[in-house]
C-alpha cells in the first residue's frame, strides 16, 4: 500500500512552523506495512491543492492531508477534496447540532461560518475530533483513499491514534518494517560504531547508530511479510548488543530518559527532591512529565538568587568561599533540598544560562551536585550553546547523575568532587 | 519568481529526521522576492525524483534540491537532474584533482566511486562546497533553474549563504514579501475573523488569522517592488488593527508570550514568585527562559504534595475544606509563595495533569490563583488533553493571568473568585 502526505498551510511555506505532523506519520507508517513515497507542503491555495491531490491519488493508494480544516475562508482543504473528486459538500444536521452544542456549552454562539466544519461529501465519512471543532474526513473514490485531519498536532495525533491508524492498518496489504531502537548513555557515536563491529554491516536486521540529545541510539530494522518474523530476526541481535553494552543501555523505542530514570527510582523505592538555579524549574518539570511522579518526587525549589539558596538551607559561607556557581555550592544545594523535603536523593543545579556571565563564570558553565544518604558528588560542565540548549543539557546531565546514583555508580569515571558521608 | 523545494533522503520519509533545510530556505525566500509554492520530500529513488523534477520545472522558475549528492549508489540527485534535462554527466578534471587532493591532505586515497562528486552536465555549473566533498550544481535549461545542494545542514546553509542566495537575489525579478504578525490573547479565531471584517478580504496587505498555542495571530503581508513600500502599506492597517484590538495584542513577530509578560513586569517594576503543583516547575522554567529573568523572578516552589504546600505556608484548613485542587487552595498557594519570596505577585497552580484523577477532580482540571498587594483572584479550567498539553496550557493560562494582573485587568470578564485585599 502506497501513501503520500500533503500538509496544508501557508505558515509552513513561510518557514514559520516545521511540518511535524508529516514526520509523526512517517515514523508510524512503516510498521503498518505502508510505504511512504512523497511528502508535500503547500499553501492555502485551492487550485494548487486540487492539482496536487489529483496527482497524488493517481499514483498512491492513500493520500493523507493535514491542515486547512478550520472555519475561515483560508481553510480550503474540504473544498479542494470535493473538487478533486467532483462532488459537492453538504451540511450534516447531526454534525451541525454537535457543533452548536459545543459553542453553547462554552457559553457562546457558533459563528455562522463555522457550519463549514459540519459538512461532508457523498463519498466521504466524517471522523470525530474529540479535541477540537474540526472533524476529519475519510473519502474513498475510484480505488483511492483520501484522508483529511486537522493541523493542530494534538488534534491530528488524537484522531490518528483513535481512528485513522487502526483503519489504515486493517486496509494495508501486509508486509511490515519493524524496528527496535536501543538508547545508550555514556558512549560516543564512533566508540559504539567500533564496539558493534561487523554487526554494522549486517543486512537483516540493519544496524544504524545515531547521535541524539539523550545519548547515542542503536536502531535495528527488519522488513518481512509478518511482524513476528521481523521480530524474530531482530531479537537475537538485540540480545547480542544488550550483553555487549550492559548498563549503558537505558531504554528502548519510545522510552524517554526521564521515564527510564523514574523507573529506576520506583524500582529501588527512592525519593527525590531538586534545587535549581540556572535551569529555573526545568529539571522538576521534566521529572514530573512522567505519570506517577508523585510516588517519588518530593518537591523542588527554584532558588534563582543567592538569598533564596541560603533561605532554604545552603550555608552562606560556602557561597562566599567558592562562589555561587561552584561544585561546592551545587553539592550544598543538593544536601539542603534533600533535608527540606526529607528525600533519599537531593540534586542541586547552579550555572550560567546566559546571555551574560555570572558569579565569575562564563555562559554555559553549569555545576551539578547530588547527595544520597551515603554519598555526595558534584561536577562541572561547560555547555557552549544557547540559553535553551544550556538548560536542556544541564537537565539531561542531571538525569544521568540521578541514574548513576540509583545504580550505585556515582564514582564511575568521576572527575568531580566525591565524598562518602 | 516562483520556487519549489525538493528534499531528498529516505531518512526523511522514515521520520528519522525533520526536513529543516526546507524550513531554513522557506524563512529566507520571501524577503528575496521569491514565492515558494511547494515543498516536497522524496526518498532515494531516481525514477520518482526525475518525475518530480520534471513536474516542478514545468510550473516553477527555480527548483531547489537538497540531499543525495554523496558518493554512494543511493545518491541519485545528479543522475536524476541529468536525466530530467536529457544530458549526460561528465567528469571535470579540475574538480577531480581537487577531490583527490582533499583526500590526500587527510592522509588517504579517494575511493573511486567518489569521482561522481566531480561530475557536471553541459547546462550546469559547479558550486564550491568548502565544508564537504560534494559540490553543488546550478543548472539552467529551457528557462528554468535547477539548484542542487548537499543535505547536511551545515554544508547546505554555507553554500546557500555564500553562493546560492546572492545569485538568486540577483536573478529574482525584484519585489519582496514583507509580513507582520500581531499576537493576541483572550479572543477566539472566529471572533477575530468577525472583528476584522472587510480587512480579511483586503488584497494588499493580506490579513490572515491563525490559531496558536499562545493565542490567535493576525498576519499582515504585502508584496512590493521595494521593502519600504511594502512596509508603508502594512503600517496603516497595522495601526487600524491595533486600535481595534488594543490590549488584546500582546506582541508581534518573533516575540514569545513569556517575553511579553517579562517586558510588562520589568516596565512596571514588579517581582514575581510561583508555587506549582501539577505543572511541576514548568511555569518557573518558562518565566526563566527569558534572559534577564533574575531581575523580576524571585523564585519558585514545586509543592507536589499537600504536605509540601502546607510546609511552605498554605493553610491546612483551606486544603481540608475545599480540596487540594480548588480555587481556594490555588489562591492560598499564590499568597503563600508571595510571602515566601517577598514578591509583588504570587502565582499558585494546582490541578490534575493525569493520567489518574486526583483530589476528587478529573484529569485536566486546573485551578490558578494569583495575588498582588491589592487583589486575589483564582479561577478554574478544564483542559481535556494529554499530560504534556495540560501542563503547557496551564502555563499559558497562568501567563495570561500574570499579564492581566500587571495591566490591572484581573477583574475583566472574571468567572472565578475575586477579592480585594
Amino acid at each position: 500500500m502506497r501513501a503520500e502526505i500533503i500538509s496544508i498551510g501557508t505558515e509552513i511555506l513561510m518557514g514559520e512552523i516545521l511540518d511535524t505532523n508529516a514526520n509523526y506519520m512517517a515514523q508510524r507508517l512503516p510498521a503498518m506495512g505502508i510505504d511512504l513515497f512523497f511528502m508535500h507542503q503547500i499553501g492555502d491555495n485551492k487550485e494548487r491543492l486540487v492539482e496536487l491531490i489529483q496527482t497524488a491519488r493517481s499514483r498512491s493508494d492513500v493520500v493523507i492531508l493535514t491542515g486547512g480544516l478550520g472555519p475561515t475562508e483560508d481553510d480550503i482543504t474540504r473544498d479542494a477534496i470535493a473538487e478533486s473528486v467532483g462532488e459537492e459538500p453538504y451540511v450534516v444536521p447531526e454534525l451541525e447540532a454537535h457543533l452548536r452544542n459545543f459553542f453553547e456549552r462554552r457559553g457562546g454562539r457558533m459563528p455562522e461560518q463555522n457550519v463549514k466544519q459540519a459538512t461532508i461529501i457523498p463519498s466521504g465519512e466524517s471522523i470525530p475530533n474529540p479535541r477540537g471543532t474540526a472533524p476529519g474526513w475519510w473519502v474513498e473514490k475510484d480505488g483511492a483513499i483520501i484522508i483529511a485531519m486537522p493541523g493542530p498536532p494534538a488534534e491530528m495525533t488524537g484522531m490518528w491514534e483513535n481512528d485513522i491508524a487502526p483503519r489504515l492498518t486493517a486496509r494495508s496489504d501486509g508486509g511490515v518494517l519493524i524496528s527496535r531502537t536501543l538508547k545508550t548513555t555514556g558512549l560516543g557515536e564512533s566508540m559504539l560504531d567500533e564496539l558493534l563491529g561487523d554487526l554494522r554491516h549486517a543486512e537483516d536486521p540493519t544496524v544504524g547508530v545515531y547521535h541524539k540529545a539523550d545519548g547515542v541510539h542503536v536502531r535495528l530494522a527488519s522488513k518481512a511479510m509478518y511482524e513476528d518474523i521481523a521480530r524474530d530476526r531482530i531479537a537475537p541481535v538485540e540480545q547480542e548488543i544488550r550483553s555487549m553494552l550492559g548498563d549503558a543501555i537505558w531504554g528502548s523505542d519510545e522510552d524517554t530518559f526521564q521515564e527510564a530514570v523514574a523507573g529506576l527510582l520506583k524500582e529501588r523505592g527512592m525519593s527525590i527532591a531538586v534545587m535549581e538555579s540556572c535551569t529555573g524549574g526545568l529539571l522538576a518539570s521534566t521529572i514530573t512529565d512522567v505519570p506517577g511522579a508523585s510516588g517519588y518526587f518530593r518537591g523542588g525549589l527554584v532558588t534563582y538568587t543567592a538569598e533564596a539558596k541560603i533561605q532554604y538551607g545552603v550555608d552562606a559561607s560556602i557561597i562566599d568561599e567558592h562562589g555561587v556557581v561552584s561544585n561546592e555550592t551545587a553539592a550544598a544545594m543538593a544536601g539542603a533540598v534533600r533535608r527540606q523535603f526529607d528525600a533519599d536523593i537531593g540534586v542541586g543545579i547552579t550555572g550560567v544560562a546566559g546571555p551574560e556571565p555570572h558569579g565569575g563564570q562564563p555562559v554555559g558553565a553549569v555545576c551539578l551536585g547530588i547527595e544520597t544518604q551515603d554519598e555526595s558528588y558534584a561536577t562541572g560542565y561547560t555547555f557552549a550553546q544557547t540559553r535553551a540548549a544550556i538548560k536542556a543539557r544541564a537537565v539531561t546531565s542531571a538525569l544521568t547523575l540521578i541514574r548513576r546514583a540509583t545504580l550505585g555508580e556515582l564514582m564511575t569515571g568521576s572527575s568531580g568532587v566525591y565524598r562518602r558521608l
